[in-house]
């Protein structure tokens, strides 16, 4: 039997119509992927500013913009990529007008914060609700900086409550797929010990770090003297204060928590600093080293 | 007045013969880039294994292999880029070759240790020594990836001591000047501190921190989703063991004191994360940020 390119493409477009709220690079991105996977039927554009959205639309990311009730009524999967700020208000907003068929997800890098905002708001409607974070993001932001191959080959982790329609999850989990992503499933906690010791806490070390040497008596010096070694130890601290203020305040304790630990072994190899101790520092060097190459060696080529 | 090739090449030939002992990424491009301005007339390499003196050869960094005892016969000026480790042995073994005419200088990462080195091995002739370190790098070593580029609007600090002939000082800083170099001149003790916290203490904390995640019992989970930041973050803690304990232990008292300031710092930012002080951790995380981006925004194109 063939297949003729009508049936083709209905098999391929896995979701009718996808709406996405903030269409910046990871909503802008999350539907350039699903538009060039064949992967959505129509892709509705949401948010706050006429000039952004337009840009989107100009770029071939959305195909209509449309306000949030308009998207309520067709939409089969509402991706809230928005600032996290503003995810309860969203939800709070959507509730009432939420049909039963519609899944709705997120992008935010913090979970448990979101899923008791998605509790409070969505109430009876939170099975709906699919709590997810991709682990992607790139030095610039909007939709001009959006494209379809943002997901290839990285993580996206969904976080389920036990509510949680099983249905929306897989719906939800398929377009990631149809992205390029991997998706793992873990617990909202979970998540957020996890990203506090892979992100949060890096972030908030180099931001004390880079304020540490600006504040430096001597700090026009030492800029001066810094070279690749500092530019990618420091990277990070460039991002949005507001952004990683919500995000340090969203996940504090398990900030704190993880911090703790790091402290502990910055103790460990302080001391063995102090102690002059060769052997010492090069084993703790040398695992750190093959560590990181190890992982690099596991990276999906980035080029 | 006109003036013909000859002139003009016996003007840009600064120095009339150079020697570089270690022909890998720092010593080959400093021969790359003395021979593409025309500012060597020759360029001996030296070095303990013969393929990579050849390889150096075949791409056109040097211009003869030849041993340590000829080069000191002949070289207006010498280089020494063979790993830290090596440069008292080799100061103790050009002295007494060494002649009153020729330049020496190196191209190590911690100047106190090199000076005192210097100091107990050239004796007399230790005015013919100007320390330096030349703060440019990269991922790749070894001749291959050596490049006339490396050091074009880097930054190199020469150490020198107060017996150093100032003629010698000229002679070297105009060679780097040669290679596109930005030459800076300060004492070893203030270059150790500097780059004790530009450049040493990132590689502790980057190192310590890649330690803790991979030694954590859920660090499979982890390094799954560590995304770019963490990438950044965590890229020097790669690096050499051996050429980063010998950094540290050469550095030692500098690193230990600078970690003291860092760590006093994170304890503010630590507490103001702890008491929920959102303005408090916006400001801070900013500053960091603006710091970050007014440094990179100085910086010369790596492209």
């Amino acid at each position: 039997m063939t297949v003729g390119p009508a049936a083709a493409q209905s098999r391929a477009a896995n979701v009718p119509v996808v709406a996405v709220v903030g269409v910046g690079l990871i909503g802008g991105s999350f539907a350039a992927a699903l538009k060039a996977a064949g992967a959505a039927g129509r892709i509705l554009g949401v948010g706050p500013r006429r000039a952004t959205l337009d840009r989107a639309h100009s770029l071939g990311l959305i195909d209509e913009v449309v306000s949030l009730d308009h998207a309520l009524g067709r939409a089969d999967l509402i991706m809230l990529a928005a600032p996290v700020g503003a995810t309860a208000e969203l939800l709070t907003a959507m509730r009432s007008g939420l049909r039963p068929q519609t899944a709705v997800t997120d992008a935010g890098s913090t979970k448990a914060d979101v899923v008791q905002a998605a509790r409070q708001t969505l109430r009876d409607k939170v099975a709906q609700f699919v709590p997810g974070h991709p682990i992607a993001g790139a030095e610039h932001t909007g939709p001009d900086a959006a494209h379809a191959g943002l997901y290839q080959g990285r993580t996206v982790v969904l976080t389920p409550l036990a509510e949680t329609d099983a249905a929306m999850v897989a719906r939800v989990r398929r377009a990631w797929q149809m992205c390029g992503a991997h998706v793992r499933t873990m617990t909202a906690e979970t998540h957020d010990q996890v990203l506090a010791s892979v992100s949060h806490v890096p972030h908030l070390l180099a931001s004390v770090y880079m304020h540490q040497v600006a504040t430096a008596q001597d700090a026009d010096c030492r800029l001066a003297l810094a070279g690749s070694g500092f530019r990618d130890f420091t990277r990070i601290a460039a991002g949005s204060s507001e952004v990683w203020r919500d995000i340090f305040l969203a996940n504090r304790q398990a900030v704190l928590d993880e911090l703790q630990v790091v402290r502990r072994d910055l103790d460990r190899a302080e001391q063995t600093l102090r102690e002059g101790d060769a052997r010492g520092l090069q084993d703790f060097l040398e695992r750190a080293a093959v560590a990181r190459r190890f992982w690099d060696a596991r990276q999906p080529d980035r080029s």
